[in-house]
């Protein structure tokens, strides 16, 4: 730890502030549940709206309830946005994304109290963000607060998206009393960090990963349509069972990444809707959600012909039809070259043993690459466990992030990449 | 239909009562939703309730549920008992059960009124049963109130089943105010009618189906344990993916159907349970029921051996473990002989054409067959859809039906089964 930090919040308060906000929502085995606009994810809002005007900053909302924190020492002047997501999956663990805004929270705190103490002021303003709904998992698509904000989601019909009560968003953040009308405030650079949730880091031995591309992405949601009827009753030959159907559809998946010998390829079903779901009922409907991810834009391309052939071998074989709802893509697209040399600087001047690295999962800071110079960094995760109650990663790193985030930030808002 | 029907209910208020019936929990697509101790169930009990004391019946219901109609005409003599299930599956067709049931309650009243006009008194009393949650769609398993009431299920373990939602039956029962104390009626015989749920009857040009005997079925809850973790960010070779392994036995399950060539052999899956199904998370642990069934039980034996060797290749492959947490089982299991010659014979002397059959599916006459001489019937089914919202008998054979059922338990309350 830096025992050199004098201004602004100390890391041992930083430690304090991040058990606390694990707290909400915590599931009992070490991890959390804080699906978007739950009662634990307003709880936790509450809680860092207090952190964030505690440390200086003004707390505003926008109409898709993303939560801003904002430090204006020039008035009128853009904003430096830092930030993460505090949502989480159902027994999540802790670190995804709440590390990411707590550590933009201290970021801000420590600038600030440097500027203060300095009388300097910097280029750009600072705001620290809490986008809404990263994860997915209660309202789809995930990405949800940052795709509005860059306007790759429509906003109307973003508010209409239902959970599987049939609770839109709009409902839910009025709920929660999130729902602002905050302008969008002008942006002249982002940064996040976050955790790994893989095992590069840790098996290279290094304390920061700077993210220098995303893989592509193919995302599809499959419905596939049977015809309801009696388990017991219905001959094999008159059935057209939708849950067979989908379950090959998710074999087919993993056949596909296979074909491309565990390389660049990553397919998978998390989710699967099934209708009507009883023991002695054929399932009229199923909805399969099934992902390709690659580096590589030409395995990607080869892995999207064989699914879709594969697609066609279900309908056949099942005897069900699978219709495409919708496909929801993102290439293999390259941060800002300028922000990876620009962290790479950082951590060589802070000490600390820095590669670059892809990353595998979307993040907000897929989104904010493609509309302002973006910096994305990585702390290690300990195995690369993630989306798991046993996610873990060490105070040393996580304050080892910190001063990088810190140091990364401060240069931003003196105009590092312009 | 009959118009020489003078005494008692006629045909026409048989129609009108199997409408008036019908609304309970229609779905607007011809079907209905009425799963057990729901409310759309407790408003259509209440209904039948009110219809069996039009008969002349005593109501009253016993701990797990069952509702009865009692007629004794002669104190203290055993009961020819005759129903079916008015629950059904979610969106499933109209008829399935419920007809049986109301069948039931008219057999009871034109025998009833035969009896008072022609000044006898039958051998036997006779009780009308709609018996609780035949369809196990909200609580598992299936054929509750006849399995508790013929000693196959135990009252107070089948009383602590759960739903989704974690509401027992017992405090199920105790919402809807159907659970009773009363004594299980001394049973001589029982006879129940039902929708086929197949083409057999309808294909041959048959008014009715003489059960004799039941298809076996092996039914299996497999628990597929994994290991959480994010879609994205899990390598392949890294993942325990429980909805994978899960896939691949609801595929197995179809492969060992067609090994043996869609002869004696229906297998099927219709319930999955995913956790925790979220877009971008590896399923930690997936519930699969999965069923075999056969007229043959050497058919059914191989079909097990086969399973338990596709489990294992799904645990090695999909790097997970199947636990089999429950197995439930019944043989090929004959009808008594004697009262498929009588049902045979009162056919032959109404005039309708009949053959014999099984039944694929497990049915509540399947407990009561093994504790009393019983009869089961079919009448037919439009294309044999069955567990839809299209299911179909026509109101002839309807009609048709309840004058086999009538005559026959004439016979049987007279003791033709002893």
């Amino acid at each position: 730890m830096d025992d050199s930090q004098t201004l602004g919040p100390t890391d041992a308060d930083f430690l304090a502030d991040f058990a606390a906000m694990s707290a909400f929502g915590a599931t009992g085995n070490g991890g959390v549940d804080r699906q978007a606009a739950t009662a634990a994810d307003a709880e936790q809002r509450a809680w860092m709206a207090e952190l964030l005007e505690r440390f200086g900053a003004r707390v505003q909302y926008d109409e898709i309830g993303n939560q801003f924190g904002l430090i204006e020492l020039r008035p009128g002047a853009p904003y430096v946005m830092v930030g993460s997501h505090m949502d989480s999956q159902p027994t999540a663990g802790k670190y995804d994304g709440a590390y990411g805004v707590l550590a933009a929270a201290h970021t801000a705190a420590r600038l600030a109290a440097q500027w203060r103490s300095d009388g300097t002021t910097p280029t750009y303003n600072l705001a620290v963000v809490n986008w809404f709904n990263e994860e997915g998992s209660r309202f789809k698509p995930s990405m949800m607060g940052s795709g509005v904000f860059t306007g790759k989601l429509d906003l109307a019909a973003t508010l209409e998206m239902t959970d599987v009560d049939g609770v839109t968003v709009y409902d839910a953040l009025e709920l929660i009393g999130q729902r602002g009308n905050a302008p969008r405030p002008d942006v002249a650079a982002y940064a996040e960090i976050h955790v790994e949730q893989g095992k590069g880091l840790e098996k290279d031995g290094l304390t920061i990963g700077v993210v220098e591309a995303t893989w592509g992405a193919n995302k599809y949601e499959l419905t596939v349509h049977g015809e309801q009827g009696h388990t017991g009753a219905t001959l094999m030959p008159d059935r057209c069972d939708a849950l067979l159907g989908a379950s090959m559809l998710v074999v087919a998946a993993r056949e596909i990444a296979e074909a491309f010998e565990h390389g660049p390829l990553q397919t998978s079903v998390g989710q699967m809707l099934i209708y009507p779901n009883s023991p002695v009922v054929i399932a009229s409907e199923v909805t399969v959600l099934l992902d390709l991810r690659s580096p590589d834009a030409d395995v990607l391309a080869g892995a999207d012909v064989m699914l879709h052939a594969r697609i066609a071998e279900v309908e056949r074989k099942a005897n069900v039809e699978v219709r495409q709802a919708t496909s929801h893509r993102w290439g293999v697209q390259p941060y800002t070259e300028a922000g990876v040399a620009l962290a790479e600087q950082v951590a060589d001047d802070l000490g600390l043993k820095r590669g670059r690295t892809m990353t595998l999962a979307g993040h907000d800071s897929t989104n904010m690459k493609d509309v302002v110079p973006t910096v994305f960094l990585f702390v290690p995760s300990v195995d690369g466990v993630s989306h798991n109650e046993g996610e873990l990663t060490h105070d040393e790193d996580m304050i080892d992030g910190l001063r990088m985030l810190t140091e990364t930030v401060r240069r931003l808002c003196d105009g590092a990449l312009g």
